[in-house]
């Protein structure tokens, strides 16, 4: 029988620590569903880019460092902001799994009441490879592109994201 | 004719200032509607329980303190973040009602502009007797079971309510 | 430990096999969720009433059919549409249950593969303890106050109900 | 004091029925609110047109018509679907209004239930006058310019809507 | 061929700012869409007035400032809340338009990624000609009416606006 | 650069028909992407299978009927049901496309009416490889299995398919 972990993430962007999470991972299981969460919002401060533009950025990043496509699945799902229904929303959008593998409380916290296995997730360098970190550094333009793979970086300057999340934190007021 | 109140709280939990008010207003009607709102959340540092959870704290409180089931009914209504349509909305999830009581600002406006009866609800020792103040002490493993019921304190700790109160207040950022 | 078990149906209106439903599954159960679904809706063919209508009804019901409040629960949950979610939601609405009681086929096969015990609902004489039925003969001015208690009966007149099933019918094509 | 009314329709599309009661029903109050239900919806066999093509239709009729525009009032209302709700929508909607106009039975119903004064509305030529009638002939190819203002007929070219209706009602069956 | 413009606001409330900027886009197109944001929003602090007030207060603004009706349509359009899909919304709800005038950052944004034509909106004292500076004021009781046409104040006044947004702005919290 | 289609469909199940689309359209781009629409829905009479379900089924038909992963993308994407906003959904959900591939006239309508390049698919023997006609039979217990590849088949057997198809079916009327 094949082993299947989930991740969920929000990948705004995908970085180096998700990447080696998805490597450590793999040497568990046979196969991961990769959750795109919160999957309808895009132009934010906080989701700038869309779920088509993440998924591009995932499938550029498993392909750039050689993570086989055939052992990994890319599963979008919107949040409908109802805490109780969402294990049931997540497992009807993800092929059956096995072990979650997550350190975000609330998503830990709703599998594990489910019933379902939880493990963390050993993030590398949790403090600099962080997707929050790095919009804050796309937004000041500071260095970020050494924290996402190279396929990435440059699938954001493709789409012009810089400009965008710099865009969108402008304000009308004076 | 039968008088009716409508009662309108999130009771994330219900508290011994809610029995009370309870106990009070139904020295001035025959029978009172509790609406449990925004019934469609939990898990959230704001509304922890669901509203399965907080039905049957309720019931439990009602039981324990005395308070006869045959007066009250008690109407779990989810918010749909409409204020315009709320008041028909409450209206038409409830039993029909005379008068309402309340407190919280925005009930109070929306149902006074519908032409509804509004009347304050006496609370007692408002500070400590509040479900914010109450949550707060469960997160910080402070005291807090002397400000509700004994038979909600002991559901709470059934269901591991705390447990979960403090779960979701974790981080997973550094 | 109390053995508690859930009854789903619209109530639209509820009638006398439902009555008779209530009090054999309380012979099995010690108490029963009575949950009203599509809570959302009224107004239409195929649900006239209100949930706050509904709710009424049922109470009177009880109360009329000497069926003791205390072994009762009354929830309404509205309907999302998306059946994936639709047994965590109404999980989340209730409070915990042992046991489903239910003929409807939806509702049986999405509890059963959430693995959870469904068994039948007897009802007695089926074809005209139906709420299908007692709405089609309300509408053609039939008699129908035999299908119900006396005191939903004398709920409807009070609300009206015919005059607005029988309105609601109407058409403005020519 | 401004006397104003309320006519609800989808207009899909506005025909000499509609014109001619708009027309009756200025001569009975000062203005009219002209609520564009299924504000929502388009493309589809009951709503092949947009609210903007509406719209846009509605102001066209009322100028060829020499019907002021200072004396109506075009108010797109999305429909939530739930009708307990539906009047509160249409007020927070609209302008302040003193009476419905609609031979609508569901409309009608539930602004009599909330204690608003509705009259009937004298349609002219029911059975040709209709916006369904109009959508069929659409579709089938007949003779159906005469029914709408000229300036409706010139719109619906412009924007190639007997296209769209046409197309939309292809199937990809066999 | 008509040329026409898009302004986008809330309009809570509309101001002299507002009332100057539509004149000057007038002088630049021949018919103005004025498109009311978050359209089902209402009796909150940031969005007190309902759409039907919304609408009232821009009709009366565009009288008293002899801006004609006949040059501007006023289009109110809910928000989903979902970024990816607001232009198509709007363009859906709005007539056919040529040219956007917004300075909010996101509303610019995104109109430009969809390629279509985004202009400034030349705000004159922007900082004092402000909906959130007169809010602001209403709620402490400053001066405000200098702010807005006096039709509008009037219109404020009938339907006890301030008293609203004052009612709304206290707390049941000690 | 990578030309990229859009198949869009339901896929319950997917079928022989669309694995021969699929292979036909790769000749002609380097890569599709395979839109699963409705994805919300599930345990019904059209729409029986889970998107996770849907999404294992088409990743079977993939790898069994040799068609590289790597020129594949499988998108769900829930519907709305809001036709003016659904191009810019799926736009919002896909990697960037430049064809859509499709027979569905609503589909096919909209991505023209956005100025997308459609194209028809050149579906094989329509009548008996098509979703509706397999659930009918599966529903019937007729022969159904040559009508999807094995792998799929083998899936369906598995989650018991066949049983909850007919189980959905059943009636507790009388």
């Amino acid at each position: 029988m094949v082993k299947r972990g989930l991740f969920v993430g929000r990948f705004q962007p995908i970085h180096k620590g998700h990447v080696k999470a998805i490597k450590d991972i793999l040497k568990q299981v046979d196969e991961l569903v990769i959750v795109i969460g919160s999957a309808q919002y895009s132009h934010g401060a906080d989701n700038p880019f869309t779920t088509g533009e993440r998924i591009t950025m995932i499938r550029r990043a498993l392909e750039s460092e050689n993570i086989p496509l055939t052992r990994c699945w890319i599963v979008p799902v919107p949040d409908l902001h109802i805490h109780m229904i969402w294990v049931s929303e997540v497992t009807g959008y993800s092929p059956i799994f096995d072990i979650v593998y997550t350190n975000e409380p609330l998503t830990r916290r709703l599998f594990i009441e489910a019933g379902v296995k939880v493990e963390p997730v050993p993030f590398h360098k949790r403090k600099i490879y962080s997707s929050t970190e790095i919009r804050e550094r796309m937004l000041k333009n500071k260095s970020w592109k050494e924290l996402v793979p190279k396929s990435v970086a440059q699938f954001i300057k493709e789409i012009k994201g810089i400009e965008r999340i710099q865009d969108l934190a402008r304000t009308d007021k004076v």
